[in-house]
């Protein structure tokens, strides 16, 4: 990254950040340059994930989030995944159309990552994307994402406070959601709560929460919202307050900015560990007779992965104790 | 393994099967060595892929499906994914025990693999149990799994014929469906087709599939199914008749074995190598210096994973020249 550049991000400049984040979107070597380069700006903004399936109004709570935190005079940054139409590879713009009642707003930052089939590399690429507007000097990001499960959610999270968004008719029954997204709401929005059953669902889903046992203490509260007209979104909001104070008090902000760090540095060196594996000579010329002998039914496939990994085992083994 | 216990499997003694199986879903070197013993013998069953969100009716559909095929005397395996409930740790039998009407009948053999977070490593024990009901002779397998996007399915998957079940209220939008699962499907059912909504719903989901590129040719047909009366089974299984034997006639079933075969000796490897790193020496006592750099803010994520990573490069590269 030259200086201008830098200095252009650092005052402020949201065309540079703009460019900064198709860069990191674009992966590589130069993504890598501007997430190191900005790497000891981040770490200040307070990151809140919303989560849910799609259709469960996640766009429009955000956008009444957004404005909210607007009203305390805080910056908001919003990195939104957004289904992508399978065959036309666009973004579907629906949601997203919606959110622009912040435009024109300096203070808001939003971003769209079009998900294209690869779920992980996505997750880790919001992460980023979120790390740059978190450098930029946001004061709070919203990460937006579709809820899939608990796998998902590791590779990806960063946030300080998920928000599981839920609507009533989800299957008409709280029991048929997927664990994931009940394991990792620190709060849960029941949104288009003026459905009529919302009241019932709510319910369920509260005396499900007093059956879990919460790793750090902290029980997940219940919120009804209706986005569309703003309704329970004050309640909302202080309920991600309560939730932040109580991570300062209990000293679990330094806990998850630990995990998520540790979480990034594992999930980067066994990606690079990936690609020196495959790019490996030796790999790439074993690799044919290797599959050839699985196809013919002489070896199976974890013998097959043996025989490939092996040699490497003895490498790094006997590697150890000499000097690097 | 013992020469008993291999006899007795390949006899028919579906104890043992049973009890291979729970070998399997534990892992390590017993289930490595269970899925190389029997590893000669899988390849014969074929194995539809049924998969869609929670609550679209996979379960009944393939109990429907499995009354069918057992009267064309075919033997049916059924591996299925139980969302866990969240807290209790165990599975939810409410789908499960609709399938029970194929209970007592030898020639069904039913196995719940219930899904506790870690929706990766399911998506591959799932794969393996197929294996070992295709080892035990089953003509036809139901891999019935929960739809979450293209990347769990290319994990999973060793199914010939997958079938997408949709519900005509899913978000009440074609559109909103995850692309992953559209990608996935070579047959939609679009079940609980009795609801007002459906007839649209089906011709929305036919004019996308008729902008879809289809990699090998194959254009997936749309059925309207009603799980719970058994409407539409039939024009189901001809759908999946015709797939198979469209497949038999292009050449397209052995490409599909080559290209399960090569995805999981990638991801056995991938396992295998993250494996020996982790544990590797070197690796131990450097990763908390390491992390410890990244935060202090000394180094970034991407840094500190290339420090882990590069010196197995040089070992590896180094090593390519050797005899081994």
């Amino acid at each position: 990254m030259n200086k201008k550049t830098i200095e252009k991000f650092f005052a402020g400049d949201t065309l540079t950040a703009s460019r900064l984040m198709s860069v990191v979107e674009k992966g590589g070597a130069d993504a890598e340059d501007v997430l190191n380069t900005l790497f000891p700006k981040m770490g200040r903004a307070y990151r809140i994930g919303v989560t849910g399936l799609t259709g469960a109004g996640k766009s429009t709570l955000v956008n009444q989030l957004t404005r909210l935190y607007r009203t305390r005079d805080l910056t908001v940054g919003v990195v939104a995944e957004d289904p992508t139409s399978p065959f036309s590879g666009g973004a579907i713009l629906g949601d997203r159309v919606r959110m622009l009642d912040s435009h024109g707003d300096a203070g808001v930052f939003i971003r769209s990552i079009a998900s294209r089939g690869n779920e992980t590399g996505l997750s880790q690429k919001a992460s980023e994307l979120a790390d740059i507007l978190d450098a930029f000097g946001r004061d709070v990001i919203f990460l937006e994402t579709i809820g899939v499960g608990q796998l998902e959610y590791k590779i990806r999270y960063s946030a300080q406070t998920t928000v599981v968004v839920l609507t009533p008719d989800a299957g008409d029954d709280v029991q048929s959601l997927k664990s994931g997204l009940m394991e990792i709401g620190e709060i849960f929005a029941v949104n288009k709560a003026d459905r009529p059953v919302a009241d019932r669902f709510a319910d369920d889903l509260r005396s499900m929460l007093d059956l879990r046992s919460t790793g750090d203490g902290w029980e997940p509260p219940v919120v009804c919202t209706v986005a569309t007209t703003g309704e329970g979104i004050d309640d909302l909001a202080k309920a991600i307050d309560q939730h932040q104070s109580y991570l300062d008090t209990n000293g679990l902000l330094e806990k998850k900015r630990i995990d998520a760090l540790t979480n990034r540095v594992t999930i980067i060196a066994e990606e690079k560990l990936r690609e020196i594996f495959w790019e490996n000579g030796y790999i790439k010329e074993r690799l044919k007779s290797t599959l050839d002998d699985v196809l013919s039914g002489t070896i199976s496939p974890y013998q097959a992965a043996d025989k490939l990994v092996t040699p490497f085992k003895h490498d790094m083994d006997n590697a150890e104790g000499d000097a690097r």
